[in-house]
């Protein structure tokens, strides 16, 4: 297929790689492994689970359970804060699937008495340190009144606790990370054991890339939820998590001018194609993605001292080492590895696999 | 209409006022009124231009130039360096309207000299100090050359010189924005006299909301491509460009939580909504988006001391001023000014006007 604008390849045998080694870990470990789906939101993609014996999904938004409802997923966790203003599609969605929702506050455990007309499961989400949402692990008052709120409405089914150890993708360093998955996993072993005369089936949920892909110890964990992995990115090659060959999406962007004096190449690919993150080196500069060379089957490691330095709306610029610009042509496509994939999915909106075959994106 | 989720709202009234005040200022001071639409990229937003006599428009890519082709407009310049992969579209569109491309290299003359099968307009695009792309303005010798190449191509009517001064959008004041604006000006003059005897119809063509906005004197100028001014954003706000009375946008979300200890909102609204560029504020604290309170006729002012400290995929986090938590409750739903506008609508995808109409967007 002739690329002539910026495209979303994926090299699917990379991808399989990645579902398989993290669905080996969890059976190795006896853990439940319900991926999240918002990093592909594809439906094609999600299939690919399938042959790993997934049967229970995560996703971030109503909007994706019912894309995922509809293609035949019977158990999905909407791992956001429950939102009550969406509170007739969740109905029509816990009509049809099992569905678990997450829940922080005790109004809502209220709201729902009032409102809610099928059983959903609830997972209460709990602040190990990211700081995001949740209760404090050590608010174990809040956790009480809130486990009571549920506990008085029929309908809610406690399932357990879960949390996002998210502060691990701004760690220094894959001890680091290590450090912090010890410190979840402790809080909420203290968590389980404080329910769970109360609740005997109750499960400890995590879900982080970092830590579900470099760590082996998942002792009172119960169930992981990474979605990351399916893809890498930069990102996750900058913290150790991954290797480059194991990063399975890239943007094919066409070369549209050069610049001898600055060394710089543009490209057609722009905010709009990578997404305007960015990675900030030891010298504090900004990078929007590393370059790879195309071939039929693939793509290079990332080409050295090369980087998406800038971009605006439409337009990308590149950095390339002294002497080599002459290597890259007007007319030429070049591969850019994203900073953060599901970033860059989203807003490419469909996916192109190196077999040529065209995958949807919700 | 109710509101369940991030939902970009448009107040058409002000949008209309800044297409007036913008279309008149061109008329004021005799310039050609071609504005650029990659800002909404909506074809009933183009339509409201037309009742300000606008029949000529920029965009930022082929497929855009396909989209508003097909929704009528005539005359069209695609404003992002040619791309040479994609000239089985241009030539499509070609045959159809008037059509002007960007020339930065000869080796492109060479290549339409093959390939272009219809007449087009050319710019050569000037780089007059923002060194994203073009050719450096003093480098004479370059432009000659370029020139000459397309003096050669029956095909191609050499129009004039383009620029886009886009460091306006990182002045540190209007005073800083002026400075650049007759730096341009002055630039643009040397070069158009000395291609004037040779080219009588030569037009000069600059782009930037900034200095189309609060500049008045556009002598030597004979063309203005102003995008973003349609909707304004917070980084224009804070360049001092627009009033917030003029920002026509803002992202409509759901309240999903609150932290009493931290003084913190969790909006359902993210990365994937708002886009992630951010503004730093002085004492560099990462900013978002603003926040306003939302009535059936709009918005209010931005609340003081609120803004978005940080974005996840989907989340949103707002820091709230000590004392004021009490005044947002889970449910409500509040409004998010964007700092960019233009990549904000990108990712959004459709807008809801105050009086309910859904609008596209490419």
């Amino acid at each position: 297929m002739k690329i002539v604008r910026p495209t979303l390849l994926l090299d699917k045998q990379r991808c399989l790689k990645n579902i398989e080694q993290m669905s080996e870990k969890a059976k190795r470990n006896e853990l439940i492994f319900r991926p999240h789906f918002k990093t592909h939101q594809s439906i094609q993609i999600g299939n690919w689970f399938r042959d790993f014996g997934v049967k229970q999904i995560t996703v971030s938004s109503v909007q994706m359970a019912q894309y995922f409802a509809a293609a035949g997923w019977k158990d999905i966790t909407i791992a956001f804060p429950f939102n009550q203003l969406e509170i007739e599609d969740i109905n029509k969605l816990a009509e049809k699937i099992n569905l678990n929702i997450l829940l922080i506050h005790p109004e809502s455990a209220v709201f729902l008495e009032k409102q809610l007309k099928h059983e959903v499961g609830v997972l209460i989400k709990i602040d190990c340190g990211y700081h995001r949402s949740g209760i404090l692990a050590e608010n174990t008052n809040e956790i009480d009144e809130l486990v009571n709120a549920i506990s008085q409405v029929g309908k809610l089914n406690l399932k357990g606790f879960l949390t996002h150890s998210g502060e691990t993708y701004h760690a220094y360093s894959p001890k680091q990370i290590h450090a912090i998955h010890e410190m979840t996993k402790y809080i909420l072993k203290l968590l389980k054991e404080r329910y769970l005369s109360q609740f005997p089936n109750l499960i400890i949920s995590i879900g982080d890339t970092p830590s579900c892909s470099l760590e082996d110890n998942f002792s009172g964990i119960d169930e992981i939820r990474p979605g990351n992995f399916v893809f890498y990115d930069v990102m996750q090659l900058k913290l150790g998590v991954c290797f480059a060959e194991q990063i399975a999406v890239a943007v094919a962007c066409p070369v549209v001018s050069k610049n001898k004096k600055r060394n710089e190449i543009t490209i057609y690919g722009g905010g709009v194609h990578l997404s305007k993150e960015f990675l900030l080196s030891r010298d504090r500069i900004q990078k929007f993605g590393l370059v790879v060379e195309l071939s039929e089957n693939g793509w290079s490691a990332p080409l050295d001292g090369m980087y998406v330095s800038s971009l605006s709306q439409e337009h990308g610029t590149i950095k390339v080492p002294f002497g080599k610009l002459d290597q890259f042509q007007i007319g030429d496509v070049i591969g850019i590895l994203p900073i953060h994939s599901c970033m860059t999915a989203n807003s490419m909106g469909e996916y192109l696999t190196l077999d040529g075959e065209v995958l949807e994106h919700l």
